[in-house]
């Protein structure tokens, strides 16, 4: 997780469309896939510069440019002024850590997303910027980082007479967005599973470290919804199909994405009313322990503390105590003491202290 | 229960209208029964093949077709390519998490609703999906499993001369959400029963068990709500009379299964204010016993340490311990004892700690 | 109180509009009221039968049928066919389980309201179900249970001259919701009083039982909730003059009992708010008075103890403790523990412990 | 504190209309004040009868009518048949347990405010009702009890060639609902005064009352916000003009006691949340003090416990144990004594139980 | 931090209007700059007189005066006559505990803002006050008190052939606020790893301090998201474009800022979500290091209490007890007292107390 403040502050001062990157990951080298593809035809390359991306691109196709790496400022600047994209476009692309939004310029369509994942080392959610350029012929996507999300959309485009193939970049888009809130199912269902793990250990046994791990899903859920919420809005403005550059067609398929986030929130939702639930059960729980705990002590001391008051008597040095001399005076005090205990135990016993 | 995460999982990276069943029902062999009716003719029918299913629809009578199964994908299909529905409609018939919903593809119209039933094993609230096709004369109903609930509905078909078998499938589709919702109550009733069920039970006494009864319940209320929330929109925009296939005569009719569902969500949120009242009763009661507990062993405790204390005094073995020698030492201690026992019994009185 | 779930279940699986009564009072005998007035007559005569009360309508004049009865439903059927009165009307009629609505038939308007009552034996909320159906020159109510509010319209009818007299329909209506909403203040400065005298009692001492009557108290106002909130929609739209049934000379008068409306809605509020402050309190309290408990178990114990551990060293029967054969040793042990009691007083009032 | 249910009870029954007096005082002589005021004129007289009163009246001048007592029913109508005001008018008028609010009469326009102030006795909250009748060249006010808010304004009155002096009634009426909200920021300054030393109490020792004296505080801001909030809307509506008695160049000041409200509101949150974080202090300081004490138990017991075990060993009567007879039987439990308290000491150091 | 209530009641009875300084600083010198630039041309004057101010604008450039210090009425009302200014907005300008708002004069567009910093001595967040009124050629900033966030803005504007010099004080004013809201990340990281280091502190221990940290970092959060909640929306009413002193080419840019301060909602609120967390945690850990000092204390005093029970008995001076004669009297004591702590062990390991 890259905190829920992320440093911003490196470009207070600066004016306003200058490219600095902002984001947790660098490669020494753009990578940069074009794809070109029509009805008949699909080519794909991996180009290394930005300037022969540029020249793949081939008006007479779909061409969709895929910039897996965002820390370049001179990449994006030249894409940038290639598509004629604004200079706050351009830097909302190299700092991830955006909302996911849509803005509407009109000639393009931006849109941020974050794909996240389950970091396999930390057990905790990641999460990483793609933004998209929709334009009417082509389809620009920014991963902060490359992520193999997409191959199987690549895959889908290769095989000829595909849904795919036959339409425009705003299918395309579609299927990229339906592939990445998919993966949300994926990540919820990780940790649906841990919520449930942490479920079952709370009611075999309260453990300390319980505790910590329901604050850190909690952590990851108010993460996670941070991403979600606003990709609704999104979503609900593309399926109510404000933008001329999707096509009418298309707003059914956006509908259902749309009801995806629906669903995704309502989980998350379910997940976070789970957890509080688990925290009330977790401190009432350590407070009954403790409460059993003080029980048996209240039982044991209360039993005790008048015997041995007894055997302190009796323990005194005065010259005339009578019953010391007597025969059987040693059995009637063990005798005095069982009964007082007796006494004692029914006594609890009838007030269900045990 | 389902569990909040159905394994959503499995279709990530498939093509969207990819027919994949997501349930936890699978039936050996798709049960469909076919149902024409108009004003003077009835016919029912069960077939087993989908081939049959259509061949005995009556262009010139309503024709109900209810599916008992979502689980074979090509029995979907089929059905779907003759009544042209769309390939997302029938992804959503095959999965079963779906939300409550109601989408509107002009020539006919599509709802997801829950079905709820209290699973007699368990007593925990259990869902199946029912979605529901809406053309101009024919109504498709698919079951994630075959219930009984639809029967009632079956027989006052039977009869000749209801406003049932005079009406269009609109009337029909009403009369089957009519039946589910008025199943709700019943269910809402079961919980309800329940409810005070487990607060007579901490009237009259506290048991561990309680806490996670009222966690149970908690997370079955959060469930339903989840069902009725959003069926109550899918209700409220019928009730507006927004789909043409739905006749005008029909919206004071959803009006009233409208305001059942509000109900329904109003019954909801009253037991889980109950049942966070309950916890804070229980929570206290807990807490009020400890007290107690704790009351008597601070009394026993404080009035046996100092004459334990005395006792110990006039153990001790010093040569010249006056006292010792005196006639009437050991009954002028015991005195001092019940002396030293009254003042403290007089102090705890008069504060009130018993 | 009702309960948060009535019976509704009796109805599942019955076609919509079935007359079944749902409530808690069935009375032998309907007893019907039927008023006549107008500027220059005013015409009252109690009715048992139907058939009878039907044939006392005079088209010339004001008619008001009040209904003391909702179980039987052959007297609701009858009713509504002369009345031309919707199945799903007389149904809402019948169960006594309704949220308070209006519901606009054009030719008529249809009511649904709670009069709230506190029962003498019990001291809890009551709530009876009072219909009204409102046509261009007749009233009828139906009340769950004949109650006495309306005896002071009725005065008022009685007296010539009156506006109640010179109006129409629409202000006898009008009449009667404002006073049910005046009983409403009625019941809630008896809740209000419980309040304060629960307050002063937490005040005065920490009894068990009054956790207790807080939860039975907010139990009692989350259904007085119920039964305002509703209503409160039903005036606003009264208000908004959107029926034609209700002059619009009356909007002002709607305006005033919607204000009230809010008004009690306002009260609620804050004794909710209050009744969460006194749990506070309460669990504050009970949690400081096991404080001053600790407090003096803590401060007797932790002197006794060491002093008790010195009277132990000198019972040891060890052959050459030297102390033991001093003349002042005896004396001087005696000095040694006030010593140390004296230390530990100081430590502890230096502390504030005490 | 009016508490938050006022006697509405009385009225239950009474027809609309009826002039009951609700509130907490009654003056012997009604008090009237009419200032008649123009470009070049000024003139002020105190009356006592409601005759004198309306004979003052200069149709060629502004006037002012302030009524200082609502108790007198014949006074109040008196006024209301001269100016026309409608009888819901009058009795909202004489209530003086009113919700701020605004009613638009055409003719006139009604408001209704609160005037807060502390109570110098108690220290609480007092709240009176201040209503204003606005016509076209006359503002009425009616004052629950007199204060001496608008004294100030009378003063700017006073003086020739004031705006005040040369505009309508509208900014008259401006004029004082500005002194009015700006009295709340005085209120509101002394309650956040008592908020702030509470909690220097709270840091300087836990002190019982304090819990008091926050839930004080916690009643009276519920309370005040009662008041601001209805005032905010009835101050925003003025401000979108929806008035024709408000001429146009005041909306801007009407904007301007509008952010006021809001800033009010937006203290009384601040407070709240303060008071809330102090509870959560103060509860934590009085489980931590327990706790304090309760570790010097801990270790104090925990220490002498076992030695006490020990002396006890040495004082049992058998005839041979060994220890007893040797030389240095004594010196050498002594010692063990001391090393068996150092051990613990080390381990509740190493725990840093203290 | 100014605190929640500002001496507002200084102002009580003025009459609207009135220029009373309400702030925190006042210097002894008015410091005017005043700045004149176009596309060729760029002048920067000091000046201390508010009249050689006015003197030196230029209309045929864009001139932007920017006022340091607003204690000085004079100062204040001399620039409000000759910009025309509203004397409520002047009234605005001089109270330094406004919200931040906007209003819209036609002529000319008033914003409040606040700029926020960390005070070095107290690590509190402090914020001050700045007015901005845009007209045509003209933007006059007031600043509560100068601060040096603006000095980036300068250095641009110095920059021949800059987007700011070509364009006209819209796109000044959203550079100044650009670079107020970039200052709002500055702080939020502050704040943001004072959190965390909090949280560091308390997964490795409990300090008592901790509490208090947190409480002060929610009320910082409290104060922040009060001035950022009503700046988003100005901005959003910005993005709008409803002003005509706005162009159209810069709502893009007012609807990056807006995106900004929807991202420092969205950091506030996660804050606050974390810090409600730690509470959470922070109170249980406090409860379960007490609970574990419980423990140690009972397993100790329950083992050693029968212990010295035996001893006890043993200790009692009866003549005829017959154990004490035995030869292995004393050993088997002993014995009995080990077999008796080895039982409680087992029995509370097997409880899995510790």
């Amino acid at each position: 997780m890259a905190g829920p403040h992320s440093r911003r502050s490196a470009k207070a001062g600066l004016p306003p469309g200058t490219l600095v990157h902002l984001g947790k990951h660098v490669s020494e080298k753009t990578a940069i896939t074009v794809v070109n593809y029509g009805d008949d035809d699909f080519r794909i390359k991996k180009v290394s510069s930005v300037e022969e991306c540029l020249s793949l691109i081939d008006v007479s196709m779909v061409t969709w440019i895929d910039v897996g790496d965002i820390s370049d400022a001179k990449t994006i600047e030249t894409i940038g002024s290639h598509f004629d994209l604004h200079p706050l476009l351009l830097e909302d692309v190299m700092n991830a850590d955006q909302r996911p939004k849509m803005d509407d310029y009109e000639k393009h369509l931006f849109l941020v997303l974050k794909v996240l994942f389950i970091d396999p080392g930390t057990g905790r959610i990641e999460s990483d910027q793609i933004s998209f350029v929709l334009g009417k012929k082509y389809l620009i996507s920014f991963e902060e980082r490359r992520c193999d999300l997409f191959t199987s959309v690549l895959d889908r485009l290769r095989i000829g007479k595909s849904r795919l193939r036959r339409s425009g970049p705003d299918y395309l888009l579609y299927s990229l967005i339906d592939v990445i809130v998919d993966n949300y199912f994926v990540v919820l269902e990780i940790i649906g599973d841990n919520v449930e793990d942490a479920e079952a250990k709370l009611v075999s046994g309260t453990k300390a470290e319980t505790l910590g791990a329901i604050q850190r899903m909690k952590k990851d859920l108010i993460y996670l919804r941070k991403s979600v919420w606003p990709l609704r809005e999104v979503l609900s403005s593309l399926e109510r199909g404000e933008s001329e550059l999707i096509s009418d067609t298309l707003r059914v398929y956006f509908r259902d994405i749309y009801d995806h986030s629906v669903h995704t929130i309502d989980t998350i939702e379910t997940l976070r009313e789970m957890l509080s639930g688990m925290l009330d059960i977790y401190l009432s729980s350590v407070s009954n322990r403790l409460n059993q705990v003080m029980k048996v002590l209240t039982i044991i001391s209360t039993i005790f503390i008048p015997l041995t008051f007894i055997a302190g008597v009796y323990g005194m040095n005065f010259k005339n105590i009578p019953e010391i001399g007597w025969v059987y005076g040693y059995p009637s005090v063990i005798l005095l003491m069982i009964l007082v205990t007796l006494a004692m135990l029914y006594y609890f016993k009838k007030k269900k202290w045990f």
